[in-house]
């Protein structure tokens, strides 16, 4: 996607917060999301982030803020589910963000009729911005897929299959939940060497860093998707957790996948990054040289030159005490999207190839964003190699998995010279006790 | 759940194609279905099967033709996606089928209003019934976990989890395609051994005999449902073909499960056949004395007394030289699903253990219901050994795996002495050529 006006880091927004260089949310980005003003009881409708607030789209819609040539989109943007948005064209998204580039930009001769749509980010709740018809999570990090092999089977650790297919599985839709909602730790049958299973709490609970990819226009059931057409398949991005209880995954993963170990609880940022937004921070995207070059369709020139994306992306752990203590969430990994060993284009082209329909507001996650050192690695199974080497957080505590209270944050954004900020805000969800079993 | 007066076998209907003994659709049967009369352009609604005739529910519900007390059911009934229906207690979906069954009674007062509600089935077409928000596919059958795993595993044909999870993955909800759709033969990436891989059209193409379990009332995410409610969780059954290229599958299913090779196609027959009306076949669910008993959360005297159901089902294959002799389908197998080693109790309460949401309109398969011997396989991966056996056919053609224009048909029914027969229809699909990889 060429870079265009929308893009100039230049730009500067009469909302003096997204100004900052430091906002996730700056005039460049312009994401979505489905929202409320929190304890009001109202309708959930679209929004756009702009620095500190929210561009109300159903209050834009009422007042034909943004003019009738993108009327029908601003429509889309405020419904409390964006699937009609994301079936839209490129073409048509693009004139969106053009408009509302345009009419934040400081000196707009809308920003009075635009200023009435704004809601402070501080009062408002977010819920899952689209009917997500259906989640497949990939497995696109080599990185993690080696240190897991290592530990689930450690004769053969990267599968025969893994540089020359996507790794894909399906997984639950209806357990996705937005950023902030938690969760009770998962019940499931564990089992020990030498003894019979039994149903309990899971012991070896872990978050996987992936990001979340929604489609945008779907494709005809039986047509596959070409690679050098699959990022107009794509709307935009967004953080995800991939829950997991390791424990569950271990006795129940062969031969079918994992199941009840992962379809407990996904959480997912609320705001999502479209794609044109990010233009400036694709990437090469390069494999090493003895690898196997992908086949036909999983390959272009444009995916080679810059099919990947340079998201920097964080986990961070708070604890209970450390909530006591009043201390933030600590960092404990850093890495980016950009060493996954699959691109975007390459996951929607393998998803369809088989004719497989994707619909719009569809969820693809990327697999657990492991980059290749110990510190870049997304779950805590890599990190204390399946629990035998406790991590020490900074304030002296240390974990192999995740205990009750416990919170998990992500963040991520974009950042380089030349560009402005894009960020993606958070995703957080802290970990319940059990239920009874 | 217990007999009432809508078993009676002694029931007849004014519809008298449903009195004759070997109707699929008697007036103790009942399903559901949505359909429209083909080739009008007319919007879908629920029915309801009456011999060779549909209830058009939509019209039952503008003459309210059924009552005030159900009106509330009806108009649930009459819609295009029966979810509200589903999301009904058991009580009220028994209510209406005893005003259903009462209606439909020789002598009842209300036939002249429904006889002008009724449409020949030989006049409609049928749709998926509900929007089915997530598909989870099963693996209840021992006897094909077997089979299959000698065939993948040599040396490790059952894996030591199977007799104490019921084994599941999440499959694709936008691909199920209602019975009568064709579809296009897959393309995939296959490996054969000591070359790298290729993208070509599937040449192990598979059907998988299953029956599908739809969800009715939902449970709140983060409770499990207790086995002892599980049955209430359930709103009707009907038959799946879970579509397999067994060549995708081969290369792609480690470590992370079925992707490909299953999602391109899933076929399911149009009426949905609910558990009030198979109350008469519910059988004892027994497991081999040497076999590890359920753990408490899979067990409980009801599931164990009356936990199975014993529908039978059969398989059949039109190829295209029996199609131009005017030649009917071919039976290959036939079996029940009483053989199946886990209960639909034991997959609700199993799926929500660890909090999982279940959806109305929520699809579960059982998983290919093959019995113990080879005439009751339910997958020509079994019966072909793999395709090391070809088998032939009654007009002298052999099939390893499926070839273009062949069509598969599945049946099922219910039928034993002092009781109604109750039918499923068919589900039926033919294998298009594939299109340009």
């Amino acid at each position: 996607m060429a870079l265009n006006e929308t893009h100039d880091p230049a730009l500067q927004s009469w909302v003096a917060s997204a100004n900052t260089g430091s906002s996730d949310f700056s005039i460049q980005n312009l994401p979505f999301a489905v929202f409320r003003r929190s304890g009001k009881n109202e309708a959930f409708r679209g929004g756009v982030a702009i620095g500190d607030q929210v561009l109300d789209m159903a209050a834009v819609r009422d007042a034909q803020a943004l003019g009738a040539e993108v009327q029908t989109q601003v429509e889309a943007a405020a419904q409390a589910q964006l699937n009609a948005l994301m079936a839209m064209s490129p073409a048509q998204c693009s004139a969106l963000r053009l408009a509302l580039s345009r009419g934040l930009r400081l000196g707009s001769a809308q920003q009075a009729a635009l200023q009435a749509c704004l809601v402070p980010q501080s009062e408002v709740e977010y819920t899952v911005p689209a009917r997500i018809g259906d989640y497949t999570d990939f497995y696109t990090s080599v990185h993690h897929a080696t240190n897991v092999g290592k530990l689930f089977r450690p004769t053969n650790p990267l599968m025969e299959n893994y540089k020359w297919v996507p790794i894909g599985y399906h997984g639950r839709a209806s357990s996705i939940r937005i950023s902030g909602v938690d969760f009770h730790r998962p019940n499931g049958q564990l089992k020990a060497p030498d003894v019979d299973p039994v149903l309990k709490p899971c012991n070896r609970l872990d978050y996987e860093l992936e990001m979340g990819i929604y489609t945008g226009q779907g494709n005809h059931w039986g047509d596959a998707i070409a690679i050098e057409a699959a990022e107009n398949h794509i709307f935009g991005l967004c953080l995800l957790n991939d829950w997991s209880a390791r424990d569950v995954q271990a006795w129940e993963y062969q031969p079918l996948g994992p199941f009840l170990s992962k379809n407990f609880a996904t959480s997912i940022s609320p705001w999502i990054v479209t794609l044109e937004a990010l233009a400036p921070y694709r990437t090469a995207f390069t494999r090493p040289a003895e690898d196997p070059q992908p086949l036909p369709y999983l390959s272009s020139q444009a995916n080679r030159e810059q099919g990947a994306l340079d998201v920097q992306l964080t986990v961070a752990i708070q604890t209970p005490q450390m909530r006591a203590a009043g201390q933030p969430a600590a960092q404990i990994t850093q890495t980016s999207y950009r060493h996954a060993y699959w691109t975007m284009a390459q996951l929607m082209a393998h998803h369809s190839v088989n004719g497989c329909d994707l619909q719009p507001g569809d969820l693809l996650g990327t697999g657990t964003l492991s980059g290749p050192t110990t510190s870049e690695a997304g779950a805590l199974l890599e990190i204390t190699e399946g629990g035998k080497k406790p991590l020490t957080l900074p304030n002296g505590e240390t974990r192999t998995f995740l205990l009750d209270g416990d919170a998990v944050v992500f963040t991520g954004w974009c950042e380089k010279p030349g560009a402005a900020r894009i960020g993606f805000g958070e995703c957080r969800a802290t970990v319940l006790p059990a239920r009874q079993a």
